[in-house]
């Protein structure tokens, strides 16, 4: 029987079983007499500790494993009940298969996030990032179960597209070496597959993606990358306030069952913030979702105007991310859906609300990162949708596919985004986003 | 109640139960007396009959609800146990939501597929892409919880790299506007995740990524994308024997469990095959899978050399795609595994066998496809690795981090990547890998 730590099933473990296990070394101590050598395989940021005597404690003398060496070893299990970890393994068979050279840069002692994002390749293997991963991993696996168990059907929106987002100029280029147009015009990597993924609405109703996006953002800020996961359901036959209950409710359950999954590594997340970050959690899981009228929001910041770097709190401004926070963090003093924001500062395709003036569009912010989904009801009506690309100079050419949607068969469509690393900076307490993503990319930085 | 035309539970419906329909229209016929109107929601190829009689007949009129229109139905279920489709909807309400132009192009009569793929964002609106979608989206979810349940975990490998792939030359460029290295250094779409994948296995011990993938092939062939999704796992602790048992037993239940999920999209898909889809599928569920030394192949192939184009079948030659649709279809018929491949044709990163010419690397080749999977054993002697990059001329600095894994802990490492489209195919029977996308990206034409 080969174990993993964190799958052993306790209840069923007998003393004296045989078990083998394969795993990283975490520490190793101990004297001429008997050695310890904790080890983890991964599964867990649990590890299993083994106990070694006699002459194999002799062959593997003081020093001779390393922390970060790979081993194999079998044994007969010893339950602990009184102990931390409730077994330990007595070690019959120890193959040491890898050691670590001497530079191995993950060390017991303290290193920074700052030296840990230098080593993408190696940083999973500290307490800290193998709780991260493995979080995010079910924060991945919970959003396709709830989607799939919801009667949605996932579809490949493109990453390589001739579209350039939504105008904003931040997209990055796709081209092959000799730079002579490999797809035969300009072709862009995709900001969002929300377009795509309209056109398969309309047909399939319930929809969404997950995957990669790419914005070529200059600004370093620990809330942007350059690459990033996005979730984005869309749903034909909904209107904004379906959506927003849909944005609620998926959060709830991934929220929820991934603390289930994960009980210790969350523990163990939590105890880095001070206790804070599941009664937070927990706190949104049994509330109702907070709704706001920006409109609404305007008015609740305008007292607190002199505590922002941008005090002009006035119908029409976008919220910077000091206002989001302020209001998730201490007016709502948790999530919030501001809905109908000015239709000058929000997309083109958003649906036009009858006062000519907002659009059915809707943020969740969530305390301590701002915007966490960014959704709207789509713009149905040809002719507004036709007259606003117009107001704002987008050509009508290359998105006629799209307009003709609205002549075809359209329904009322409604979808959102979840920017799926902030998702998981909310979950984990993370507070830099470049320590969410196995390998982060930003302006001027693609390190493998 | 809503209803969802696939997810009615035959079983718990009741005679004039009231449910509610939305949906899009696949065929409208009647009288001044009598009208049905078939709907589809996209949850299934299955559609439900409309019966409309009375005012509600006169007021919508013979023509007036064009195929592919959006409706809303509101009725009472007649059960019809003697029908093809075993209930119908008696309606007593019906809203026409938005109708079709009379340009919409999917209309009745037969289309080819090349039109269809001129127009990606509709046409998934024909049975056949349904019903291929749905089975993409199945596959898609079934691989994950494969692995999810199998101790697995995903990562996201990075899209962007600074890694030329196998120095191919086959990769696309990514920059910002300005061409001006937005990234300080020439970055690339990735070729594949396994490098990082790799990374990541030692330490997680099982992982996969399931991610785009991107290659800049200016072949024009029914297998070839420039953008395709690539399921890629990696173990440690795995040698080759073992993560060929992994693809088979991963592909058996994805395959079984999806033909359950959607028997009657599989039915359809089956009968444009002449019968034949769901037999051959069966066959390879059935059996143990066929594993073949590529020496052997060789001498299997040789006698058949007058069938090919490439006559002259000898060792180390690479295996075209002729030699391996002939030896999957006619010689083996059925699925087979080619193991141990000359060196010379394989890649750096693999386990270079004892015989000093051949590497512990395997193709998975399907019938009608070719290869479906290619995976490997890794080298994991760092001065084999080192040696053998000198030898191949790629450069050792970009990859010291790679190499470096083999000094820090490693363990024995395998893994493969499946061609997502290619299993899509393999499963659906459709013969045009531009088929089993939403939307294909190919050398010179980048739609939507």
């Amino acid at each position: 029987m080969t174990i993993k730590t964190m799958y052993l099933d306790i209840e069923s473990l007998k003393e004296k079983q045989t078990v083998t296990v394969e795993g990283w070394v975490i520490s190793n101590r101990g004297n001429d007499k008997i050695r310890f050598i904790t080890v983890n395989d991964g599964s867990s940021i649990a590890n299993l500790q083994l106990v070694i005597k006699g002459e194999l404690n002799a062959k593997f003398a003081a020093d001779a494993i390393s922390m970060g060496a790979s081993i194999k070893a079998e044994g007969e299990l010893h339950l602990t009940p009184e102990a931390k970890q409730p077994f330990e393994l007595i070690v019959n068979n120890l193959v040491l298969i890898n050691n670590v050279a001497e530079d191995f840069p993950i060390q017991k002692k303290e290193t920074t996030l700052d030296f840990l994002r230098e080593i993408p390749h190696l940083r999973h293997r500290t307490n800290l990032f193998r709780a991260v991963m493995l979080i995010r991993n079910s924060l991945m696996f919970e959003i396709h179960k709830y989607f799939q168990t919801h009667d949605f059907i996932n579809i490949a929106a493109p990453i390589i597209t001739s579209n350039d987002g939504e105008g904003a100029g931040e997209t990055l280029l796709v081209d092959d070496e000799s730079k002579d147009y490999f797809f035969k015009q300009k072709a862009f990597l995709g900001v969002t597959g929300q377009l795509h993924a309209e056109s398969y609405a309309a047909g399939f109703k319930k929809v969404y993606t997950f995957a990669p996006t790419f914005r070529a953002e200059n600004s370093h800020t620990s809330r942007h990358l350059a690459e990033f996961w996005m979730v984005e359901p869309e749903v034909a036959f909904y209107e904004l306030k379906d959506i927003i209950t849909l944005a609620d409710d998926l959060l709830k359950k991934v929220i929820s069952n991934t603390i289930k999954n994960y009980p210790a590594e969350m523990e163990y997340l939590n105890s880095l913030q001070d206790g804070q970050l599941i009664p937070t959690l927990e706190k949104f899981l049994s509330k109702g979702l907070t709704v706001m009228d920006y409109r609404q929001v305007v008015e609740e910041l305008k007292p607190h105007a002199d505590k922002f770097e941008e005090k002009d709190i006035h119908f029409g401004m976008d919220l910077a991310s000091e206002h989001e926070k302020y209001l998730s963090d201490k007016i709502v003093n948790g999530p919030v859906a501001v809905i109908n924001y000015p239709k000058d500062i929000k997309a083109f395709y958003m649906y036009q609300n009858d006062d000519d003036q907002t659009v059915a569009a809707f943020d969740l912010l969530v305390p301590g990162i701002g915007e966490l989904i960014g959704g709207s009801q789509r713009e149905s009506r040809y002719e507004k949708l036709v007259k606003r690309m117009t107001e704002l100079n987008i050509s009508q050419e290359p998105l006629q596919w799209y307009l003709d949607l609205r002549r075809f068969g359209y329904a009322p469509s409604s979808g959102f985004g979840i920017g799926f690393e902030r998702l998981v900076m909310y979950v984990t307490g993370v507070s830099n986003i470049r320590d969410v993503i196995p390998f982060p990319r930003v302006a001027g930085q693609v390190k493998m």
